[in-house]
């Protein structure tokens, strides 16, 4: 039976702890409660309805997407989450055989679904200061994923940076994760406008304050986004909740409070940065809502250690080049001032 | 770009009309509401919790489930509706390049997901009376995957013909899809316990009207769950909304609403049999919330779009063998006898 079964190595997920009063800056939730409107949507939604199936293109929520980007529907894909987006993407758009390209330090689930597929892939070297060197994207490849800003490094790269790659890759998918972007400077929507081998992806976990609701969505061509489709209807017909659907649509009607929150992180994030600098960090400038540092004395895996102690969770991951990082997520300013405080206790104590 | 792109026939699913005063009797859904639980759960949900992730293990919810067919947490697999699941169990369990076996009448996705996987199949004849014949699945294969009761047949089949496939079959993954099971006679969960090869999947869009939640699940050996849940976790850590997980888990509570919503179905149905056999349908003696009917004058797409004309939805399936039945899903009392009066009229006027 051994034979039959696929194995893998599963993605390890940050933790999830649920302790009271504690500080959870590890998974780059948003510390703002998602729109108002949500909380009537579920206070007003009649529970009888749940006994019917979704609609099965996720109607409500795609014709929201699509008014705020203007653009047709059929342009439009949805998921559960962006990882159900990309994950669906790997598989529809990474079939010639030969390897696709992403940075060695990127989003650590790329190269999961890639395993998980069998699709090949290579990952050439961010710099050394985890800047993307677009020669390496020049090579012969079976498509591109490049997260922008990166994760977990925080770095954005310029369009023209991201628009040369693309003209070097007319003939694969090059897929733009924008996971991060409204936390950012620009946005590279405009591309999928452009090139009809260009897709964007975004979520709603971080900015609008859902990732209990998992949605994600992708803006591309109307025949990628078809092809995305057609193995998505041969997937699962109804992926996204009847709640997710209302919901999603809801919060995307609420720009005043979505830019607020936005702007309240952005805001926090440049405060952290001050501080964390004057206690002897260093980071990439970071355009998203998270900070990846490390510090020129105390290795990460001991403040990681001390904070969690405190009950204080950040992510430290253990891979190669990264290892002596912490990538800190923002959170409000009286837990970052928490936050600040206990790092500094921790180097003192060292 | 073309040859990167993987092209497959999407499944169809059934159409969602949705018209006031429309009688919805075509994708088998549940008349009646979900547990009066899930309306509370809705009217207490604390909005501001969207915006943490969901419980990656489903916590709650697979706690319920373990609890109801008392078996270990590491025995249970939850998903975005049974159709995630089976999806899954696809990828994870049939990769021994050798041709799957399944019906050549059941549940439509099954050839989809194995053309989406690129999985060899090969589809025995069920008998004249919608039966399978065990012997068909005695040859080598790369696993099975059986509905009991089966879809659109209604038909179920006995402990004694699964199991002796069953036996035959130790090496492979054998999949028991158990989507109608709680209007039928019995469960082959015993055999979950029993094989170390078995599966039993379950979902919560039926017998326990949530399929605006998408929730499905299976049970099996802790190996078998495990290479599942890997292959899960390196598509999508977080499937399920935080609250599919507090709604499907507070559905399970309501055992006494749940039998009396079950038994209200059953005793329409045998209503609507005879009410069928009256007016000159045949029809396998479902065990199901559907009836798969033909007339023995009337053409199915006569009755079909005869049907629709008053708003009266059932589904047809334009496929060999059984497109001149109808599929007829069991709605309340007073939606059937519409039904069946309609019906009445549309034979009288051919």
């Amino acid at each position: 039976m051994k034979d039959n079964i696929r194995y893998v190595v599963p993605y390890v997920p940050g933790e999830q702890p649920d302790e009271k009063n504690m500080i959870k800056l590890n998974t780059n939730e948003n510390p703002y409660p998602p729109a108002p409107g949500v909380k009537s949507i579920l206070d007003s939604y009649s529970a009888e309805e749940l006994r019917l199936y979704p609609s099965p293109v996720s109607k409500d929520l795609v014709e929201e997407i699509a008014a705020l980007h203007k653009v047709d529907c059929d342009r439009v894909f949805v998921g559960v989450g962006s990882d159900d987006v990309l994950a669906l993407m790997f598989l529809t758009y990474f079939n010639s055989g030969k390897p696709i390209l992403f940075p060695d330090i990127t989003y650590s689930f790329y190269d999961v679904w890639a395993d998980l597929y069998r699709i090949p892939y290579k990952r050439p070297k961010l710099d050394d200061n985890f800047r993307i060197v677009p020669e390496d994207y020049k090579q012969e490849n079976g498509g591109i994923v490049i997260a922008n800003p990166n994760a977990p490094t925080g770095v954005f790269e310029s369009q023209e940076t991201i628009e040369s790659i693309i003209e070097a890759n007319k003939d694969v998918v090059v897929i733009i994760d924008e996971a991060y972007v409204d936390f950012g400077p620009a946005t590279m929507m405009s591309l999928a406008d452009k090139y009809d081998n260009v897709v964007v992806v975004r979520t709603f976990s971080k900015s609008r304050s859902l990732a209990g609701m998992r949605i994600g969505y992708a803006i591309g061509s109307k025949a990628l986004i078809k092809a995305l489709n057609d193995v998505r209807y041969s997937f699962n017909s109804y992926p996204m909740t009847r709640l997710s659907i209302q919901v999603g649509a809801e919060s995307i009607k609420d720009e005043k409070y979505f830019n607020e929150c936005v702007e309240k992180i952005k805001k926090t994030r440049e405060w952290t940065k001050a501080e964390l600098k004057n206690l002897g960090f260093t980071f990439p400038d970071s355009q998203t809502n998270f900070i990846f540092a490390k510090h020129e004395k105390v290795s990460a895996v001991t403040i990681f250690e001390e904070l969690r102690k405190k009950h204080i969770y950040v992510r430290h991951f253990n891979a190669d080049r990264i290892d002596n990082y912490l990538r800190i997520t923002i959170g409000t300013d009286e837990e970052m001032k928490t936050f600040i405080n206990e790092v500094k206790e921790i180097l003192e104590r060292q």
